[in-house]
């Protein structure tokens, strides 16, 4: 196979991936793509890296990869409330491997039509392997939820449960070391590899939450980035934090509550809500199809004050994932 | 120096780069940038990575390479016609290291400044090195420029002068296989470390050119693909060729014509004009400040024939830059 053919190929594969939209006036494969923004609404933009042996295993299934990429992005598009529209992928690979990138491309693709997505762009490039991902969306104007609003009376909310992608990477890890220890179970796996992105939570969470945040590097830091955007603090009762349950029976041997709040990878989303609304938390949840769960309220005072089931109180002995401090 | 003050130290660099912008509704450092694209254009998206020792030498002068970052994705942009305004940057580095961030965001500042455009958004990343660019830009609906819609007998003009950049590169490699190898002169360094993006050009063109490219991969490769997507072909006279003078010295004694039209990284625009306007072409080149040169013409039938200063025919035996076949 020459490598015009090998390029040629790797067009075929992100050619025409994710849903048809009629505001693409010019698809993926020209210099740029052109399309054509709703008028009333501001697009809402992000970009997000993993980098092999940084964020994933390099051997990991490229199918679930693909998948991940992609949601890890769409979660930023729900941390604000917007509507996905179109995504960018640049994607950096040691060499050309057909099935690898055409398994890629099949995550990348059903996650996209799940949400009516268009892949618009693209450049595919021989390196490191290395994906980045850039995606838009809409949300009417002046609507977007931001880091910065929460007030001291809101309670502090967060999606689904914490701490399952961190116990699943930890167990790969484990597996990796000694072939002969457990491999996580699917489910708990499912936490790692396959993220949902709240979106429909994000929409329904416009002009509702005083402020929101996806969960990526773990609840501790990203809800100080949150509380920090706001000049606020806060007090979070661990005993109310939802955990997957493989998660609460490590804690309840452990006590290592770093686990739920400073593994990463949650992808839920963490707002604030103001306290009149939370008769509302029942009805965003039966709405948006995932669970919603009070684990503390904003204060005036900075910094996180977290409260053990015990009472006393604690802190995490980490704050989050730090791509230049520890290794994946 | 703590992990987490390394982070907000590369937060400080990239926070509040290039222009200050209206239609920035929510900046850089949420979950996503919110923005107010002007009604009655469309949007003009491109993505472009670079990888280190692929695309450029690992320690090559970062204030260089965060120019040539932003200046190569300004680049689509032009060949689309569209005028600039956010970018997206996500940077992968090895590791931390101030003096190398500060200048590689200098660089990139200084070409966004130049050019109103406005960094909304990125993610930084340890891992090798990769930079990922997406540049946005507007073009009034329908008047995009595209690859396809050439027709026969459009003439085929290039901006600017080709080879220069091919040939820095090549001088540069052979001077780190040899160190008493001589240096590329400033002037041809420049044309590898510092393309200017033919922004004024593009769109100028909008509504006058039948097709435009910009030249990434060569003159070769870029034009082959703006004739496929034209379903036309093209005769092209080598002897037009616009080249930087030490260029037109090296094709003079080795007939190489391939440093000119398969080097890649000129940056150029190739676009196709219909003949009755050949004469608005000075006006073109004089409001957009670069020269413009009629390269040859297209046909009908599909291929490129390249014809020599003698007459003969020739065919180039590389016909661009290939991440999956050339080691850089």
């Amino acid at each position: 196979m020459t490598m015009q053919s090998e390029f040629d190929l790797i067009r075929a594969y992100f050619t025409g991936l994710g849903a048809t939209r009629a505001d693409v006036a010019l698809d993926i494969g020209d210099d740029c793509a052109l399309l054509r923004p709703p008028a009333g609404h501001e697009l809402a933009v992000s970009i997000d890296t993993l980098v092999a042996d940084v964020h994933f295993f390099a051997d990991c299934d490229p199918l679930a990869l693909g998948y991940k990429a992609l949601a890890v992005n769409l979660s930023d598009l729900a941390a604000c409330g917007a509507t996905p529209a179109w995504v960018t992928l640049a994607l950096t690979v040691p060499q050309f491997d057909a099935d690898w990138l055409r398994n890629f491309a099949r995550g990348f693709n059903d996650l996209a039509v799940e949400h009516g997505v268009r892949l618009i762009g693209g450049d595919t490039t021989r390196g490191p392997l290395t994906i980045t991902v850039q995606a838009h969306g809409f949300v009417p104007i002046g609507q977007g939820l931001r880091r910065s609003g929460a007030k001291p009376g809101d309670l502090i909310v967060v999606s689904g449960s914490l701490g399952g992608a961190g116990l699943a990477l930890r167990q790969l890890k484990l597996k990796r070391a000694d072939p002969s220890a457990p491999s996580p179970l699917p489910a708990l796996l499912n936490r790692l590899e396959r993220p949902i992105p709240r979106l429909a939570l994000g929409q329904l969470l416009r002009g509702q939450a005083s402020a929101a945040i996806d969960l990526s590097d773990g609840l501790a830091a990203d809800v100080g980035h949150l509380l920090t955007a706001s000049h606020c603090g806060a007090m979070i009762e661990l005993a109310q934090l939802p955990l997957d349950q493989p998660v609460a029976a490590v804690i309840a041997a452990t006590n290592e509550w770093e686990l739920a709040v400073a593994s990463g990878d949650d992808y839920e989303l963490c707002f604030t809500l103001p306290l009149e609304r939370l008769n509302q938390l029942t009805q965003y949840a039966n709405m948006a199809a995932c669970p919603l769960t009070v684990i503390g309220y904003v204060e005036r005072q900075p910094g996180i004050r977290w409260h053990q089931p015990n009472g006393q109180s604690w802190q995490p002995e980490r704050s989050g994932y730090d791509h230049f401090g520890n290794e994946a």
